[in-house]
């Protein structure tokens, strides 16, 4: 049994942070003590949040009064959930890194330092190792990053075809929900019967991060993947779940058949170490030709929303490319499951708890 | 002043069969006279048709009485817009052809053959010099193809960059409007709300009708261009007007600055002959960083609907590769504006009155 | 230990049967064994179905045959539940009821019949007396039907006002989900950023059948409610959900606090007998100003979407009428669900089992 | 030939501002030459405004530099009109009309002061007297307030309704488009595939306003029309246009069909003056069982947008009501192009120009 590990989150009130109080409010040993937020502190949660999920409050934190951001107001815990927008986590997570907390942010902010890692636990692990050379700022806590929500189902099936076919070019055009702007975030009036061509900073995300997170580990930092790339990203009227059209290159001949095989087989640490958080396939494979679709696949597999869904898997111009569409939820898998989904490895590899 | 043409609509009470009444209402010479249709006819137009135009059903066409799609029924007029389903059009389509009239058509049935032009008058107007061709098969009128709605607008923005440019590769992804399936065409419960990553067929006609169209007149046959092309097809929650997200490769390099000049510049041969349903520019380029979007770009232009919009023209993973995005109306210039402007080719060049 | 219910499905693969499959697949003592079908018979039910839910087909149903709709083909079951249209319902559902099977039906078809009772359990459980008129026409079983999707909802929320306070006039608008139409239903092109404000037949079934839920029961007859009911039906572009606007006048004066009480306190048979498929609170009673909705709201409750959430209780013109707007999971309260409560009931009751 | 009237535009970048630019772009006599912004001053227009129209900006006012909103950015104006939310107008509006100018406000803020006429052409003309009475207050202009864009419509059907038959109550349950709200208003995350039941302070403004602008001058006041009425604000996903459900109940009998020969030969003051901006019909009757639908209707008659759309005109309970649905479009009718008309009716009875 897990000794139990508590946990604060700042900026409890947004969308993900929504989706922490649901994902946390029973995690066998995740225990979710501290809210904090800018403006609605002093309120009772309930009274201070919007709330946009179809299910209500967990009971627990409806009357939890919101701290302070500050480290004072985490002083018992261990673990720091950030779901910050950018300019405040760059001010605000290195403070509790500083002070010896383990912070686990979603921002842009820090994600591409040189001694940060940029974790997706089934894809690479081992960057945590980047936390030893974090002690070398002086930081007496750490600081580990998760990849902005688009990168992530993107990167999960890159994995395992560049690892086996060794993939030299990606074109990734993508069609994203609304949720992925926060709350309120996306204006009905822009969007509504509607597709917006470009999101702020989204492309280059997309195509830097992925690089660094399927990047090498050589001490203490990342030798990144090197890959050319190429990315488009546009909303969609669509509430939750990211949608991505990918055509891939590979250096020598890939089947359909392979692919689709090695996507299936796909499992990573958090599968081995059996993580509460952990969908038994972080990969699921469709054959059906219209599928995965946002709104009847964004929930699929064992833990809803941490499974990537991978369909229509195709030939492309030829037998050295690949076509496939793939969807992953941009709240959960692409947020706060995976920000959870790390802390769990953390808890398992000995660097937190 | 032009004298008269006389025409008559094939499948008039559909979604596309709307748009030839909504733009043949007040043209200047071409006049819509016959509808046809299967199971509407002996009715009133405006008692057959579930019409789905904001404009009212233009006066001079309600009490019209639908007619049964004979040779017969058209025999006073010259020519044959068909807005047919595939198959209806395999069977009904040669018969006019054969009886002397000038069909033009926007089904896929005959797009492919041999010996039948699939036009669009800015790109391809020497393709119908085919016509000619079709004579040694015994009809004395003849068959004139529009192409499919998603490669219209991006055959149109490939022009300029494989004449100027020399494009080797291209990887589009679409997100096509509801309307592209007709009526009643794609359920509510299938799309609100979520995006459909696959649409029967489309991906093969992309590819195939691009390469015709492109291609380059040989005597009596078309040589197909050469280009790489992979095509992913989505339909997301868009009433009118496809949504294109274009890669190209080329042989060379190319400036973001020339690809601009070559596209906003792009004349063909209706702008030079002036045709009335020719607009001004047929490329639209726009700056903004959120531009095309469907809602708000589909009717530009000074022909509303007959421009295509490109804008967000950037590099792409070298100064060998560009990447933008497409917008062009799906029932106007993807359909019945195309066919009407084929007409005006067709009479300024003689085919035709 | 209740023993075993063998039920078979009329119309499995439509949208309603689709709920069954869901609500059924771990019911405590009804089995679901038997699906027909018309079109679909002979096929596995996972290839004749188009599956619009977002959890996929329960394992046990993927691989059945469905079978024609014949009482043969139901020989093993006790229990009949039809989601048929009622054309349909019309000519099938009175030879399973002659046959000795118990009938629960959500057609239209046979509601307005005398001796048929239409059920709602929580709200006129003592109108099943009517199975024993049934026995008079040489029936050797029974036919059960369930409202209307959209007077479900309102029914539930009036018995406690007309029991309590006699409501004189009721004025009802709704805005109603497009799954209420089934699949394929409303085309996409019709209902997008739009309102239709018209649902064929919805309104006389509303205030005729409102009138007969809430009536007497006097020997082998309803006595109708009498009720001065007027009604406006509209269809807005919601995937699941009825709301509705309802406006009633009452003979004395009615506070806003006795009604919400009167609503939140309402409790009938299912909850006394603890059905499975009752929820613990029939009318959710809401105090935000801005609930219900039906995307947060739908499926409230510990029955998901068993429950109908009221809120905005408020006065109307003067302190003789109530205003509140209602939302009712239009396939599952408003089908599917209230044809199992039924089931359930008529266990209990021992007319099933 | 008019003379012309200059004009300056209180709030010209919001949702509203530009429906006004759009629709005095080619105004025969009134020159919208100033407009004037509280952050925006400075600034080119096309520059500080996110434009929402599918038309473009109308090119005189691109590069039109946006003032301050004092009376001396405005002082070769002869009219203002105001687009300022509540609060702004509260302050700015009185000054304007203190220094000599006519203003036509669409603020609520002002709209029930008792010497302050709350106008809508078409239904209460004569309520401009009031204007009299305002110079008592030291004023040296005016201000003439238009109504909430929820009761306009209403108020214009009820017009002939309680003048030719008397009607004593009102049931209204409102489904209204989200350009209301204005820019950025209601974000996207809340009201897609969902009906919000709640507009703040909506129903009573539709209340309270009606009853004052089908109240009767009486010398410098008005007395407010006695009408029961009930009403119910919904916001559903629709881009432009509020579709209403009414209930009427009347003193005596009504026909149906004499409700629909009084609406349909509605006239007021601005038809008979042939106003600019004046439709043929303020209110066209539709005979379809399915009309009207916002998508389809709202830009209806002779001047797009300025004429509400009845449909589904019914008998209600009995023969002493009636059920009808209306739609007028809320940013031309219900906004701007009321304004715009009651700046043409002043001119005409002299009060302004």
């Amino acid at each position: 049994m897990k000794r139990r590990v508590k946990a604060a989150l700042l900026g409890a009130t947004g969308a993900v942070g929504q989706r922490y109080l649901t994902m946390l409010a029973a995690h066998p040993y995740i225990e979710l003590e501290v809210l904090m937020g800018g403006e609605s502190a002093g309120k009772k949660y309930a009274r201070a949040v919007q709330w946009l999920q179809p299910q209500p409050i967990p009971e627990r934190f409806q009357d939890l009064v919101i701290q302070k951001p500050t480290v004072e107001s985490a002083k018992d815990c261990d673990l720091i959930f950030s779901a910050l927008p950018s300019e405040a986590a760059k001010q605000i997570e290195p403070e509790f890194a500083k002070s010896g907390f383990q912070v686990i942010s979603e921002a842009s902010a820090h994600r591409m330092l040189e001694n940060v890692p940029l974790l997706i636990p089934e894809v690479n692990p081992d960057h945590l190792e980047l936390l030893e050379a974090q002690k070398e700022t002086g930081w007496r806590g750490g600081l580990v990053t998760t990849p902005n929500c688009t990168v992530t189902g993107l990167a999960m099936v890159l994995k395992p075809l560049v690892d086996n076919f060794e993939a030299t070019k990606v074109v990734v055009t993508t069609m994203q929900a609304i949720s992925g702007a926060g709350y309120p975030g996306v204006a009905s009036l822009l969007i509504t019967e509607n597709v917006i061509p470009y999101i702020k900073d989204e492309e280059e995300k997309v195509k830097n991060e992925a690089k660094k997170i399927l990047g090498r580990l050589d001490g203490k930092r990342i030798i990144e993947r090197e890959l050319s790339m190429a990315a488009s990203c546009n909303r969609v009227p669509v509430i939750d779940g990211h949608t991505e059209s990918v055509y891939v290159e590979f250096k020598d001949r890939v089947s359909v058949n392979e692919a689709k095989r090695a996507l299936a087989s796909f499992m990573g640490e958090p599968q081995r170490l059996k993580l509460p958080t952990a969908p038994d396939k972080p990969i699921i494979v469709r054959e059906e030709v219209d599928r995965p679709q946002p709104r009847l696949d964004r929930m699929a597999g064992s833990v809803p929303g941490m499974s990537v869904v991978v369909g229509r898997i195709r030939e492309g111009i030829d037998d050295r490319s690949l076509q496939l569409t793939l969807l992953s939820h941009n709240t959960v898998r692409g947020a706060a499951g995976t920000a959870i989904l790390s802390a769990e490895l953390m808890v398992e590899l000995g660097y937190l708890g």
